[in-house]
This record gives C-alpha cells, sequence and structure tokens, in this order.
C-alpha cells in the first residue's frame, strides 16, 4: 500500500480515514539536510503545509519511480514549492485552495475591526492596568470604502461581511469575472493605482509573485484618501491575511511611524516566523502568527480534502487541483 | 441666553453650533464634591457622559426654576443619573440611543472575531518575538448560534453581520417585537436558560436593572453547549459591550480558569476603570476600556442630537427620548 509522509501534521481524522484505507502512515518532520539526502524516495506521496521547503534541490533528489509521485499541500499557497522540478520529475502536485476561504474571510474581518477600534492595544493596556479610554477612540468601518487587491473566493467573502457592516467595495484583479464582481456590488478599477485613490481601507486577497511583490508601498499607501465617503477623518488602513511580502513591510513601517498610515494589521510576513521586527515598536500595527488557516473547521476541511485527493491519486482518478 | 455645563466633553463641531446658537457653553468637569455643594445651580443645562455622576444627592441641591432644567446624556445608559430625582426636581433628561448603535455592533463583531482567533493574545506573544502559530488554532463563527440577550437595535445590527458571517441568530427578549425578530431570521427563546442552552456564543446587548444583574454567571455559562450545529468543537464565548454587571466576573473568571468558558470579551465591566482585576492574568480573556460608543462617527452623531435636543428644549418642543 502507498506510504505516505505527512510533514507539517494534519488533522487526526483525516489520519485515521488514510489508515483506514490501509495507507502507510508516517507523521514525520525532516529536516532541511534529511530532505537533501534523499529520504523523499523512501515514501510515495508527501502531505505538507507550509514549513516543510520542496525546492528544486529537494525535489532533484527524488528519483522518478521509485520515490514521491505526489505532493499534497494542506492549504492554498504553494510557493514552498517548485513546480517546475516537480513536474520534470512528473510528481502530481495538489492543493485545497477552498477550505480555509472562510476561516481567512473572518480573520480578515476581525483584523480590520481590531484596526480601527485598537482592540489588542486597549486589551495590552488592560493589562497594564492603564484605562485608555480617552486616547482610544476608533472609527466606524461602515461608511467606508473597502478596497480589495484581488477578487477571488476569499476577497469575496470578505466583501459579504463588509457590505453588511456598511462598507462599499471596490477592487482590482486583472483576472476578474465581471459577474461575480456585480453580483457582490463592488466597483471594479481598472488599475491599482486607482483602487488606492479611491479606498481608506485596502485588504490583501492576491498570490504572491513577481506582480505582486512590494505591491502595497510607501508611494500608493499616500495615494490611498484620508477621509470616507461619509465625511468622517478616518485615516488610512491596511489589512494582509494572504501571503507576505506584497506589502513592503519597510515602507509600512515608515508611513505608521510618521502618521500617513492610521493603522497595519498583519497575518503574514516578509520573513516568517517574525522576529525582532520594528513593527511591533509601533501602538498602531496589530499582528498575528500566519494563522489565517489555523482553525479547527478549516483543518478538517483541509484534512477530508487530502484524503479524498490521495484517493483519487492512488486509484488512477485524475485530480482537480 | 441658557449657560449650558459640558461635564465630560463632547464634539468640538457640536459645541461650535451651540456658540453659534448663542448658547453660553462652559466646558468643565466638576469632582463630586463640588457637584454636591451646589454648582448645578449656576447652569440651565448640564451635558454629560458617563464620568459625571447624577444621583439622587447631588440633584437634590438643584433649586427648582434657578438650578439646571434640563440634563443631556450623550449616550445611551442612564445608569448615572437618578432619574427619580430628576423627575421630583422637573429636570428633563434626554440621552441619544441611536447615535452609538454602529459603533457598539462593528466593536462587537470585532471582540467575537478576537476571541475565536486569539487576535489579541497573538499581538501580545508577537510582540515579545513569540511566534504561537501552532498553540493559537481558533474556530470559525461560521456554523455556530449566536444568542443576542436582548434584541434592541445594536443586536438587531449584531444579527445582519452574524449572519453574513454565516452564524444561526437567537434570542431572548421580554419585550422583543416577534416581526423584527422574524425579519432578521431570528429565533425567540422564551427565557434566558433555553437561550443559552441552544448557543455556544453569547453577546449581550440590555441595559442594566434588578433582572438582568448578574444574568450571565457560572450556572448558566455550564448550560452553553460546546459543539456548533456544524459539529465542530469550538467551545463557549461570550461578549459583552453593553453594560458591566450583566456579567458575575467572578463566576466567569472560574469558567475561563477552568476551561469551561473558552473566552471571554467585555468592553465594560462592574467596576470601571478596570483595575487589578484577576481576568487579565487570563490568557483567553481579553478586553477593551469602554469603547463602545467611542468613535469619532458616534461622538459626532451624538453632537448633533444633543444640540437638536437642546435647541427643541430651549424653544419649548418636546424632546422625544
Amino acid at each position: 500500500m502507498p506510504r505516505i509522509l505527512i510533514s507539517d501534521g494534519m488533522s487526526d481524522e483525516a489520519i485515521r480515514k488514510l489508515r483506514e484505507l490501509e495507507y502507510e502512515v508516517i507523521e514525520k518532520h525532516y529536516s532541511q539536510d534529511e530532505l537533501l539526502s534523499g529520504v523523499l524516495n523512501n515514501y510515495d506521496a508527501i502531505i505538507v503545509r507550509s514549513a516543510t521547503k520542496l525546492n528544486g534541490q529537494v525535489l532533484s533528489t527524488v528519483e522518478e519511480g521509485k520515490g514521491i509521485k505526489f505532493i499534497g499541500r494542506a492549504g492554498v499557497g504553494v510557493d514552498n514549492i517548485n513546480i517546475e522540478e516537480a513536474t520534470k520529475k512528473k510528481i502530481v502536485v495538489c492543493n485545497t485552495p477552498q477550505s480555509s476561504t472562510q476561516s481567512v474571510v473572518e480573520l480578515t474581518i476581525g483584523h480590520l475591526i481590531s484596526s480601527t477600534r485598537h482592540i489588542a492595544t486597549g486589551d495590552r493596556k488592560l493589562r497594564k492596568n492603564i484605562w485608555a479610554k480617552k486616547e482610544l477612540r476608533g472609527t466606524e468601518l461602515s461608511g467606508k470604502n473597502l478596497g480589495l487587491v484581488g477578487f477571488g473566493r476569499i476577497a469575496q467573502g470578505v466583501s459579504k461581511v463588509a457590505s453588511a457592516l456598511g462598507m462599499n467595495i471596490h477592487c482590482y484583479d486583472p483576472f476578474i469575472d465581471e459577474s461575480i464582481a456585480n453580483e457582490n456590488n463592488c466597483t471594479i478599477h481598472a488599475n491599482v493605482n486607482d483602487l488606492f485613490k479611491n479606498c481608506t481601507h485596502i485588504s490583501v486577497h492576491c498570490s504572491l509573485n513577481k506582480d505582486t511583490y512590494h505591491l502595497v508601498n510607501q508611494e500608493r499607501i499616500n495615494m490611498m484618501p484620508e477621509y470616507g465617503f461619509d465625511g468622517s477623518k478616518c485615516g488610512r488602513h491596511i489589512v494582509n491575511c494572504a501571503r507576505g511580502g506584497i506589502i513592503d513591510e519597510e515602507g509600512a513601517f515608515i508611513a505608521l511611524n510618521n502618521g500617513d498610515l492610521m493603522s497595519l494589521a498583519l497575518d503574514v510576513y516578509e520573513n516568517e516566523p517574525l522576529y525582532k521586527s520594528r513593527l511591533i515598536e509601533l501602538e498602531n500595527f496589530h499582528g498575528s502568527p500566519h494563522i489565517g488557516a489555523s482553525t479547527v473547521e478549516a483543518q478538517n476541511r483541509i484534512g477530508q480534502e487530502i484524503v479524498t485527493l490521495l484517493k483519487d491519486f492512488f486509484s488512477d482518478k485524475r485530480p482537480p487541483n
């Protein structure tokens, strides 16, 4: 039976199901050196999250016909997998793009409100017995324009909740399906700059590639208006629960520090884990440690989806993603 | 012209408008001793938020026909004003119940997601350079029952956003308008216990009175289910952005500490300012310093409403609230 390596963990239920299928399941996280030494030739498939880096060097150690034939990414982004090298080795790569949508949507809305209402700051001060009621005046999301960079499944989910909060939805997406944008009452912009010029609040929902690297930078932050369409001065707010590197953290730091940017909320960073970043010196920054998909529900759905993908692969059905 | 005392601050725009009406506006916060010494006889009206305590003793110093004839509460709750004594002295008391609705709605949703996704905790750890990705697994709001204690304007606003997040809405309100509940797809419960027995998430939106004092207590917390209707184990979550005292903080502390309660988020407390509470020792508590109405937009609307109320009062029109 197929030997499956679970490299970055998976839901207990999914592992139980794989064992019911009589697959041999090994839960083990190898170091980069071990991966380079060719251990992938001991398995038929590997399931990773983002911690395991299957770069070109690692994948070049795989012997065709002997080593892994399938890489399952338990999550969305595949920037930790060298697709080109995998293709060369005829390894099938699948991800689970839909399983974590709702979890990321909820975290994005949580970060938006935490920013505009100083939730992390208020709590931090309470824990120091400082009652910062007067200095923590916030602003409402209602009556403001939310600019979504990308309008895929997650952005569409965010737009539904943000609309219920009274925001107007704007987006930029070079691959946009106009009918979906129209269904969501979303104003489409022809380029990124126009999006920034129209929105006091920006949320990033695209993948990281050479076109989106540092797409959010100091110059574009300064294009954003500081007043909502309701006339109130809310300042500029940016959230990123998509991928690190889309925001130029150095530029954002400067804008936060000089007051051009009112708040920044990040779940993802240019370098993870975040360590000794200057951002944490600032009161108007707050962050979470890349937990967009980190919910019981998303991990269960991801596990179920991986089980289905493996089952289909090893019974010779073509996987969808 | 009327002399108006602004005791706890008001929006600049509203003060400017009062001066345009040629009212004499004095911005000054008196101590409780000064209030007891009869200073209210130097004014025709006083505008307070929650900091100024106009209790029976203070109001008994007012001389009818000479002192204040009007108390404006820039906000909702009037528990800092002794209405009985005010009535005796023929002082009209008005509040501005609608102005802060949206701000409280947004803070409530923000606290709900901050609880289920550990936003304050994650940020606190990031600032200590701790990448707590693994331990901060959360749960989704989608697929869960939200129980609203009270179904007035704020609860209705919360229900709209929570529905967009995929929650099912339940409520208990002895004064409920059933047609409004039906419009909001809200399941009405006949008593408080039934509400708790059906909901993994509870948010408080009633006023504080003898019937609601310690309405949320350890016994009721233990009535709540720990699984959502989607089958996932999310635990029990409670939010209070209404009034301190509705939650028994001692009981909630015990439930949080022994794991019966998964999270508690408070904007209001039994004693404010919160100081040296045991709650801040717990990771699964987070709080804000009574900032429900503390937004630029709410304060502007409150100011405008107070101006209208004063104008109507001093031109002999009957105020609405």
